[in-house]
């Protein structure tokens, strides 16, 4: 289990690029995957891979009823009782892979950005489905398969000019580890197909109620230019599913 | 509503293309979705955009009750009528987008790789949920969304010595018409997104049962070594689904 949150180069770029207000996180992704969320009102909320906690906080000031936020990274989690403390939140510094909890406990489970770390998606999805209460709801977002497959990890092929003509897939059928330098060298992430991940919900109980691939909006292409590329690749892909009930 | 197939022209590569034992249909697309289907026996089964038959015949032979083929080309229905014929299976010459048939009629309802023919995805889903029973299932594949979406219509990108280096992935989120040169000049497609796809079933009464991205067995590989690029990028995106009980 990679945790490569509290490495201090890593940690630090992270905030860095956190702390942008043009960030993909806050004009892209963090608004696409709230467009999914159900009414939040008296929700028991799980957190996978919370961070430093700022959407717990959010879940909280829009109704929840309680949040636990999970994140291996021991300098993310002291963040998050720093910044965004609650009495209705609980942050636990724990690997989402080896975190437990009451069984049929959680009316929803959201993770952002975080299940392309996790190697084993099957026992992830198995666990957040016995941590749900049946009728519970599972809202993730992760990196898009066709930005994860290629095993070069190139990014976009440019022209003469610089200009970005085409993004290079490959290798998508080849599914596991992938390392990539991201802020620091030796990032490891996990590449599964499209097919892979929603098989996976489908065949641990869950229904598949909506599949998002995100665009900007023309805004956050104002503020960030780079976003218009979106239309060309996406980045995320987020997933709303429903456990069956029984 | 383009006609391509009865093309003279077209018809006839299609036709030389379909008789060769190594082609993608024979060897990774029929088999593929036909790992897909439930058990047939005494099914009652829609074809839409059957050509020339022999999926038709195959089903009633695999047990089912009765199957209706359609197909938009005068052509292929006339080569069916001739060569894949039975009592048990009615042919029809129509565009599936104008074809109607009794409603809640069909057990199974089946396309192979012809809905990205189609351009109003929403209405033909619409009327597929009314042609079949409660808890009738849906099974279809169409060109893989990765395949579609570069308007330029590059195929694989190639080094000096024309080995593939990656697949061009490009104008992903603008969904519409592809136009391209397949056989003949001018074959019109339409892009859709896998969210697109995906979302657009289950807003109109299905529920997502299995999805496929198929690749290449190595018995098939054996017989056409280009089907070891499936493992670089998938042709073809199959679904199963089902209409729910109300």
């Amino acid at each position: 289990m990679q945790n490569i949150y509290d490495n201090d180069q890593f940690y630090e770029g992270y905030i860095e690029l956190r702390n942008r207000s043009n960030s993909y996180n806050e004009l892209l992704e963090i608004p696409a995957i709230r467009s999914l969320l159900p009414d939040l009102m008296n929700k028991v909320i799980l957190d996978l891979g919370c961070g430093y906690g700022e959407g717990c906080l959010w879940y909280v000031s829009n109704g929840a009823k309680t949040v636990v936020g999970v994140d291996i990274s021991e300098k993310m989690i002291e963040r998050a009782k720093d910044e965004n403390s609650s009495k209705f939140v609980e942050f636990i510094n724990k690997p989402i892979e080896t975190f437990t909890y009451e069984e049929d406990f959680f009316d929803l489970v959201l993770s952002s950005v975080a299940f392309h770390y996790i190697e084993d998606f099957d026992a992830l999805i198995r666990k957040i489905y016995s941590l749900l209460k049946p009728g519970g709801q599972l809202v993730f977002s992760q990196e898009h398969p066709v930005i994860l497959a290629n095993k070069k990890r190139e990014g976009w092929i440019r022209d003469q000019n610089n200009k970005k003509v085409y993004w290079p897939l490959d290798d998508y059928q080849l599914e596991g580890k992938r390392e990539e330098t991201w802020i620091v060298d030796g990032v490891i992430k996990y590449h599964r197909t499209f097919s892979t991940i929603i098989n996976t919900l489908i065949r641990n109980g869950f229904i598949v109620d909506k599949i998002l691939e995100p665009i900007a909006t023309d805004k956050a292409i104002e503020q960030n230019y780079r976003l218009v590329n979106e239309k060309r690749r996406p980045s995320f892909l987020m997933i709303k599913a429903r456990k069956q009930n029984e």
